[in-house]
């Protein structure tokens, strides 16, 4: 790493009783006492696949590349502790030097962190000629509740999702807030232990948890939520605001699984914090089906298709 | 993450009691119980800058990128337990397809995961049209004992390294065994507390050792260990085979303070397992001298300079 960058960091990241060692040493040491798991995840995002940095401020690709991994673990139902950070960046940035852009990386990253109570525990900077690409690895832990797996879904359970879904491309990929907060609360009352974050499109990552709890679903459609933006993009993308809600990627919400009851309660008691829709059932064999099996079959892309 | 790749990563990493849940799921979920500290260290290598895809098989890549990680634990003293791998894969490889580059990358990585009891916990594997890059993040614990730190070395100390030094670029830097054998069997001595790894070449590695310290260093040059390889390399670089010892990169060996009768220990005792050489003695000020302050200054770099 950059003297400069080690220097600027130390400066700007805040202190935390967690962190027993950090910056100026071969790695770093978390205090995880009173912890007997340790979830962890990682995802990366670059340049041209996931962001055009020519376009965007880089605060918003450098809080992005945090919250992707911290709605990993909201996916577990587990409460983010720590992450580390690795950056690699191009000798000439579109706008300004190598080391003011991983400095606006960090600005975008470090408020989202502290939101969330997670320290940014170091990491690993490099520069090339290749394009920018910023990998994330996050550590939590799920304490004294079970976690949200994507295997364990049972037919007749109900299929939930928080929020609204599509249309994230016209803003709501850099600016969600991971679902955190919601999963934790689920965790707390133990309504369901199925579950995912919705990353790929809600049908590719159903048919994901489909497959680990070896089941099929019915999915309602009239009652999926649709966002404002998929109706926005609509107008001009040639599909309908229902297929953006089925297929669009990065939505960022919670896809959970629970029984019929628990589902009632969760519905109907705003205990989550937030929306939280009913749009289908969990049946046995496989695929998903609009309404029921015989129906119509929903591809996992989320095209319609018989 | 490609489900072919998934697929046959399922089926080759060996399975570990310590992960509760692995592959398949939003994020990997390690038991990490009887342990209160979380060892966390990243590092990335990419092509053209720490490799060349074209001129080397893949397998010394992938092992090369789980090595420097390992490396790094060591230089903490603590204990490998997992790891996380990003790969950022190349559209078009010099050789074969990307499936076929990731499972040579892979294929290098897991015997020596195996070696060092390190469980592959998953990862997040990207393609897109730039160069091959390899993020890996370990975790350990360094259990009951004291980690290794780069500072608290006193005056009087006396400094120490394993093995020998130089002209890594030769073949080491790609086939070099992590020295976390050693480091372990230093931290339950208690005969060394301040160290690290010599990734960036002694001298330099030296000086930061020494900042965090707020110390200076008397090196005896005579004593240098010095590698086969930077012999080898002498012979045609212009250099000195000691200006190789002290400056070539990716020595990967433990560089170690220590009392002088721990020391003498160390050096007599032969408990690490490998060779381990007194190369000099930490005193009060700054700086790197030859032999004593007043004497011939030595540049963080390595190159001898008054």
């Amino acid at each position: 790493m950059e003297p400069e960058l080690i220097q600027h960091l130390r400066e700007s990241l805040p202190a935390s009783s967690r962190l027993r060692i950090g910056l100026g040493d071969d790695a770093a040491i978390l205090d995880w006492q009173d912890r007997d798991d340790l979830v962890v995840t990682t995802d990366l995002i670059s340049d041209e696949v996931d962001f055009l940095l020519g376009e965007v401020d880089p605060r918003r690709v450098g809080r992005k590349a945090l919250a992707i991994n911290l709605s990993d673990l909201a996916a577990m139902a587990a409460e983010p502790i720590a992450a580390v950070v690795t950056l690699l960046l191009p000798h000439k940035p579109p706008h300004g030097t190598t080391l003011e852009l991983a400095t606006k990386l960090y600005e975008g990253m470090l408020p989202l962190a502290e939101e969330f109570d997670c320290v940014v525990a170091g990491g690993d900077t490099n520069s090339w000629n290749g394009p920018l690409a910023i990998s994330v690895t996050a550590f939590g832990s799920c304490g004294d509740t079970a976690p949200l797996l994507r295997r364990g879904a049972s037919p007749g359970d109900v299929i939930l999702v928080t929020g609204q879904l599509g249309g994230s491309i016209l803003g709501h990929h850099f600016d969600f807030t991971p679902r955190v907060r919601e999963a934790r609360r689920l965790a707390e009352t133990g309504l369901a232990r199925v579950g995912m974050d919705i990353s790929d499109g809600l049908l590719l990552d159903l048919s994901r948890l489909l497959k680990e709890s070896d089941a099929a679903a019915a999915v309602d459609l009239p009652a999926i939520p649709i966002a404002d933006a998929a109706r926005q993009l609509a107008v001009q993308s040639g599909q309908t605001p229902l297929e953006h809600a089925l297929a669009d990627g990065e939505d960022f919400e919670l896809l959970l699984v629970a029984p019929p009851t628990a589902a009632e309660t969760l519905v109907a008691d705003g205990l989550l914090g937030t929306q939280v829709t009913a749009i289908g059932s969990i049946l046995a064999g496989e695929g998903i089906w609009a309404d029921h099996v015989g129906g119509q079959r929903l591809k996992p892309q989320g095209f319609l298709h018989q």
